[in-house]
């Protein structure tokens, strides 16, 4: 059988990896595809640097001439960001090669883009590596889900602030200490700002709903909040309901209205599937209509997953080749809007250090009512200068809650507002 | 576009709900398959009966002239049993037709057969709601994970069993209130034969054993052992531990030696990701090579889920059709000896009632040794007729093990093999 061509670009971590694991499992991966996978090169920028096990003669630092070269049938991106990234996926495209992509950032910012692309061209593009690392989640979506409708996408998709909340959780560590471990410990980088802002989370939240709900969502629809402002308090707000805060990817349909796009730490119950996620691993939750709830779970980075990812779009791209085929198409037909966090209906989870005088919980109940916002459950705790209220509103538009906070932090009544946590799940 | 006809052969529960979202969903299935989904007929035994949604005038009692008729491009088989269904499936086949079923009791007796007739005649058989209902496993086993190499699957794959075990667990019942509970809750059936004798979660297996490892694996091949037999005493033995007991169905390779495909009540720690999983509800865990541990969580059973599974396959298999191709073919090439049971290396949990005497501790260890079984540890509980031991061993041979057990049975020291249970995850 004619042999299956592949061009890497990129050799770190996971570069390095995918080529161990084709020469390694070269047998298997030959039966499974129906002709052998042959490594036609390798795209670097510093040949030079030391790679074990990775052949010295297939290094190039051509990486355009490469991904088009004609002898070339398939091209797996592993070099990651937006430049020169999305220009080699193009030019592989557009010169009639199908792609395989770990590329989060880049699908997120611009997937559209790349999509016309594979579709004009008739070229697969494939990106399971880019979401929860191995965890099998596109192909799920995109393919087993695809007769049913996708309410709801609640995820835990970066493990290292996944790490930190649950150090946070489990050791009552600040976030700052629990960051710092994290780093000794290598879950996080010295510049954690992509992993702790959530700009990670965000990209892989637009790549989820753009799927679930075949609509166009790019990482700027996303409304984004990152875990540093995370305080002990929170956490122990939300142990003190028998909740656990984690950073959440939540993608929401709300009917034919539009759909929500966002990623915030909020509360969620620990007996919810998601809420003993532990460490650094990743779990997707979906909600569907007919299927009803489903949970994916796994190690969601790491450059062996990583590559388990990345091989299994490499044999399924390399079947179509073989057999002439192609793999569904994109589809973002639906084109339904993305609604801003204002109009999201979400519920809130409110620590109040109030003056210790009658009639308080009255006065601030009608500031939550004024805003038309209805509250579940109230607690009051401690008294004189300990005096606390615990609220668990309703749900409610985001900006009716974000406006009655708002309010209260000027209350005569209000000493401090200690804490707001939105809350997800059945509380 | 030239619609995709569909005929569907069966119109149950699972049969009546793909009808009603065929219909309400068509708009969307039209605009994800990139064609309409029509359909053309639907076979059924007694099509007096009354089915509310269901369009009479498509009913028909011929259902091998359906499958073959010339008109349809795609038979959906929701009947379920060996006969009729095999001698449909195959006349669709071979009559060029693809094929989407959920026939688990089919696919695990002879699969073979089938996948032979879909290759030869170029027909796609998918068959994701076979195992697991509505949570994708199939296909990220079959092509996601096609990369990778599969060490060993776990799986809930019976609601019905989880659900008596779970409440044996939660309430201390014994099994034959837990299955009367079940019955009366419609979570067990009449006659639970199939459910707690295992047959269904052995079917399962062998399906989830053949993808897993690439190797033909029918039903006749899976080690069968119901809960039945379990006991209130085993169910606390496993909570002194901090274990609970699941029915697992187990698909494990021995490097090149074989595959070990197994169904048996067993003990796994609480803090398993399959120890969390409660009621009737299903979960798959994988453990590859590189993508490290997996989890996939949801309902199991019930109309609208498996209906769920069954639209994604009609759809999947609609677009290959639309776009010429075909889907992955079936392989099986690493052909791999299924290992029998007592080959299989196994842990168990043992509990002796004993006699309250010096000296016992060591003859039973003496026993255990004499096996070739190593102890991890051992715990004595109790005085005078109260006296118990309680043994974990290291992992052995199953045969050894059961060895080991036999003779304990006749053992002048030992008063009562109280309870015997095999340990998976680590202890």
């Amino acid at each position: 059988m004619k042999p299956v061509r592949v061009a890497l670009l990129g050799c770190g971590v996971v570069g390095t990896e995918i080529v161990r694991l084709l020469a390694e499992q070269s047998d298997d991966l030959a039966a499974r595809v129906g002709a052998p996978i042959e490594l036609a090169g390798i795209a670097v920028r510093r040949p030079d640097r030391v790679r074990h096990g990775v052949p010295r003669e297939l290094l190039t630092t051509d990486a355009m001439g490469l991904a088009t070269r004609e002898d070339v049938d398939l091209v797996v991106e592993v070099i990651g960001g937006i430049e020169p990234a999305r220009s080699l996926i193009l030019g592989a495209l557009k010169t009639g090669k199908s792609v395989v992509s770990a590329n989060k950032a880049l699908l997120a910012e611009d997937g559209e883009t790349l999509f016309a692309a594979a579709r004009e061209f008739g070229a697969d593009l494939y990106y399971e590596a880019s979401v929860a690392g191995a965890i099998p989640l596109l192909r799920p979506l995109r393919e087993s889900l695809v007769g049913d409708r996708i309410h709801r996408v609640l995820g835990i998709v970066n493990g290292t602030t996944n790490y930190i909340l649950d150090q946070m959780d489990t050791h009552g560590a600040g976030f700052a200490e629990a960051l710092e471990e994290a780093q000794g410990l290598g879950y996080a980088e010295a510049d954690p700002t992509a992993d702790v802002e959530a700009f990670d989370a965000a990209a892989k939240a637009a790549i989820l709903a753009r799927l679930a709900f075949h609509t166009p969502v790019t990482a700027a629809d996303v409304h984004r909040e990152g875990i540093t402002e995370v305080t002990a308090q929170d956490v122990a707000g939300a142990k003190a309901v028998d909740c656990v805060v984690k950073l959440l990817a939540i993608c929401e349909r709300f009917e034919d209205r539009g759909v929500s796009v966002r990623v915030y730490p909020a509360m969620i119950p620990r007996s919810h599937p998601l809420g003993s996620v532990r460490g650094a691993f990743n779990a997707v939750f979906v909600e569907a209509e007919s299927a009803g709830s489903l949970m994916f779970y796994g190690a969601g980075a790491g450059g062996a997953p990583t590559a388990s990812a990345v091989l299994g779009d490499i044999v399924a791209v390399s079947r179509n080749l073989v057999s002439g085929a192609s793999g569904p198409a994109e589809t973002s037909y639906a084109a339904l809007p993305v609604l801003p966090m204002g109009e999201t209906i979400t519920r809130y989870h409110v620590q109040l250090d109030v003056a210790d005088q009658a009639g308080v919980l009255a006065q601030v109940a009608e500031e939550f009512a004024r805003n038309d916002v209805s509250i579940q459950a109230v607690r009051q705790e401690g008294h004189g200068d300990d005096a606390q209220l615990v609220i668990v509103t309703h749900r409610a538009p985001d900006r009716a809650l974000a406006a009655t906070v708002e309010s209260l932090r000027s209350h005569p009544s209000v000493r401090e507002v200690a804490s707001v946590m939105r809350v997800e799940g059945d509380l």
